[in-house]
């Protein structure tokens, strides 16, 4: 079959022991099958693979056509948030567990790796959010989050209460000890822990998930994800708000946190068959009859 | 300003009473607004208006450009969706307590309507969902539900087991009391007192909430409206599917719900400046400041 | 050690195939380690064993001060309830899967048995409810549970409304599917996947949870298992009480279905060490690690 | 009717305008009914009242056989706190909003606080929790808490793992925002809005409800209030505990809070016909028909 990627990239988590052996066996295989491969920049450094050229970010946004990570979910994401705007679809292998995203492990990874170079794979577009904070009407922090932005209530006070507007029309005062605004990729991570839905990639929308919430009729609410959330601080001490947990801004009283869809979307490339679906019932372990309920439902008369 | 609906159809919830003085004087200021007024055929049976012509559903759909209800939101769902596949849009008014769609009050429509008539409201619009129940591959049951398509486990037995399926896809095996299937517009209803979450009309999805699951991992979970689920029985005894809690089909084993997006939409016009938060904040009450929590975030040494 | 249990009465699940040859090896070993051992009729009846002295429950309850049943939580809970008045202690080993109750495996029983004969064991005791339907001033249903009162509509019907008092104090008006009013014992059961608490068997408590409940603000509240509760039906077509799932009532508007605690309790043995914990942890999978939301939580910068 | 309260203090929430005229009014209606009357110190240095008798906290548990309590619910439980190891009663009069212990409304008082004085009342009493922080085996903080211990992750972290015990035995590991137990009276704070029951005072039991827990089974449970709880921090940064939501203590990795019940419990009077379940439903809004739900079950054919 024809080879559908000629170019590829190879990523991996440096932080991780182990990951040269398995970089070098990929991009062997890759070569093999008559692939271009270049290794990114961080990557070789920290691994010392030299066989291969060096390529930075914007290199590979420039010169390949597919993206394959050794890593999980976070570094797949990490990776997918970059290459989102060149348009690059990505791949990912897995030496330890599994993940949301990456389902490919790399054990016996020729087997699976194979088709998908011959065009055999599902397709799995995210959207990301793009976030800014604006203090005094001047924008004072600017992120993309893939996940979630959250909004968190100081450590050691008592509450926050964020005025949420959509489309500039008031939708409720919050008075919470915070409040997360999920995609469907971070519908099953923070905002899942916090009493959310599940949100399935396909549906162009955001949750909002407030986190014990004052009100106890307050529910989370998913919105279309064309429209513009803007969260405004009205009261809280040393209230803050993150961008999938890593980029922090501190707030300030009046601070509005802006919140619309990415200009590009990240592309996954799953092998053919996957469902998302499959990933969801392993994930949150849907398969093992955990039998609640049923000691109250069976006949029990001596 | 000009006149946007040049005949309007006129609507009573017929069970009220003294939904005729009401009717007539609404009829009374459209004539005099310079619309063409017509009687929804069991309207004038009930109520014996007869000072204007005549019209059933088919004649409305195929002569006015607007349909003006005298009645509740389930009045004004109830004629949507005969309404719906004529792209007709309704205005409601109602005697008692406003509700999610109905947000006029007949004191002091005319100040209201007025603007309305000329081209001055928001647009509301609405998916519904296409069911049939397929048993042994024939289609024995269809309907069409603008809240939800719900299936339950008998009064006295145990629970029904369900295998959801998306697009053909496996999504879960489901052990419940049930499971609810819920347009936006039925987010407001029972499957927000089953635990799920607000889903805003502009979102192009579909809740599925289990009622009572025993995986205790199970949540609500958002799918695409441009998708299929089908939902088989598996198990459980006297098991039924109800549609909008109306239209009712006792289910066998084997049998196959499937619900997909109908193929046009409800339409519904508000006052210009209408919101959807307004009347979701005021229907649950988020304006209320209950203090929950309170107690235990203030200062109280002596 | 001393032999603390001198009359031991052997119960099986008459219903499960292959007990025969497991109450056999258990009756070998009581004997051999000195117990004198009876067999509960059905039981005799049901495996044909006939080499043991028969006695009903009444005869149990009069002569025997252990009672060894092989089965699970459900044959456990239902003989434990006719012998509680009694005041006889069970143990249960049971063939398969380990419960909440019956936590000891047939598969190298003996090491485990032996020393709970002579003193080493854990005592667990349950209350069960006493519950009687009153229409017209007239006791006409009466019932113990174990597990849980539950109050349902009808199957195709749009609600109850439930008046519910405690010690005749007003509570609440419940508006929903249904109500349910466990144990300790049944707050691992129904009652969980409904949304309530779990409740530790020392707690003096009983739980109501509402099922998919009207009022959002409504919430599962733990009472006081010393006072008596009672539930009025209001509204609602079709509703019917439930005790313990099994044995059911239908109801008529008016009918109150008062609950109040049992006169004895249920005692039941486990082995040394035993921990109502550990059983928790293991049925409900909380030793597994679920990563949900670890995917936001890790910096994943490449 | 034989006066029951010889000797009453009068207590002033301090910060509170106006809140002197109404404590000399209060004082004043004391006195006429023969009861001799003395002013909380603080009390009287913030409002200037000069014309009784001043005595501190200690003074009043030694003299005093009732304490009036001009201010909110937190005003009441954090003097209800000091004076329990008194055993000396109170009774609560506000001046703004009734809450759920202060419920005697300043206007109109001489007419509720009259029969209460001669013993016409509802007692209601309340444990309290004690706590300790112990840190390489040595108390580094102790607390007494009314309403709840929540141990919490720091602002800007990922979460806390705790390790909870209960008298020794091995509960679960929590990996979560934070968890908190809560008394009966904490059960309509914090832990409510973090998804935890309602708890009646006259239960002897705590709840631990996780905040934002990672596995999706994790539910609160209420565990008798006979036991002593642990929990071990296991790892997070800046992790802290909170009493009361006051008292703070930062914690390190390996501390352990210890929560057991305090040897007093506080006492306050109520007038006769009180309810708790009344203020529950007032407070909770469960009065208010807010029919979620209702639009999907009525009938709406036209």
């Amino acid at each position: 079959m024809k080879l559908q990627f000629r170019h590829v990239a190879l990523i991996g988590k440096y932080q991780a022991n182990g990951s040269r052996s398995a970089l070098e066996a990929i991009a062997h295989f890759l070569s093999q099958r008559g692939c271009e491969v270049s290794i990114e920049q961080d990557t070789a450094n920290n691994t010392g693979i030299s066989q291969y050229p060096i390529l930075n970010v914007a290199g590979i946004g420039a010169h390949c056509d597919l993206a394959l990570v050794v890593g999980g979910d976070g570094t797949m994401l990490g990776i997918g948030r970059l290459l989102a705007r060149f348009g690059i679809p990505l791949i990912g292998i897995n030496q330890g567990r599994l993940g949301f995203i990456t389902d490919i492990a790399f054990e016996g990874f020729e087997n699976v790796l194979g088709p998908m170079l011959s065009g055999e794979f599902e397709d799995d577009k995210r959207w990301m959010m793009q976030a800014t904070v604006v203090r005094d009407g001047h924008c004072v922090f600017k992120a993309t989050a893939m996940n979630d932005v959250v909004v968190n209530r100081g450590a050691t006070t008592g509450m926050v209460e964020l005025r949420v507007e959509v489309d500039g029309r008031f939708l409720a005062n919050q008075r919470a000890d915070g409040l997360i605004i999920a995609t469907p990729t971070g519908s099953t991570a923070y905002a899942l822990s916090a009493g959310g839905p599940l949100l399935h990639p396909s549906v162009g929308g955001w949750i909002l998930v407030p986190i014990a919430p004052h009100t106890l009729s307050n529910r989370p609410i998913v919105l279309s994800d064309s429209g513009e959330i803007t969260v405004e601080l009205v009261s809280g001490r040393d209230a803050s708000a993150n961008f999938d947990m890593q980029s922090l801004a501190a707030l300030m009283i009046g601070d509005r946190i802006n919140v619309k869809r990415s200009e590009s979307q990240m592309r996954f490339l799953h092998p053919k068959g996957w469902s998302y679906f499959d990933t969801l019932r392993k994930k949150l372990h849907w398969n093992e009859g955990v039998a609640v309920g049923a000691q109250s439902r069976t006949s029990h008369e001596i």
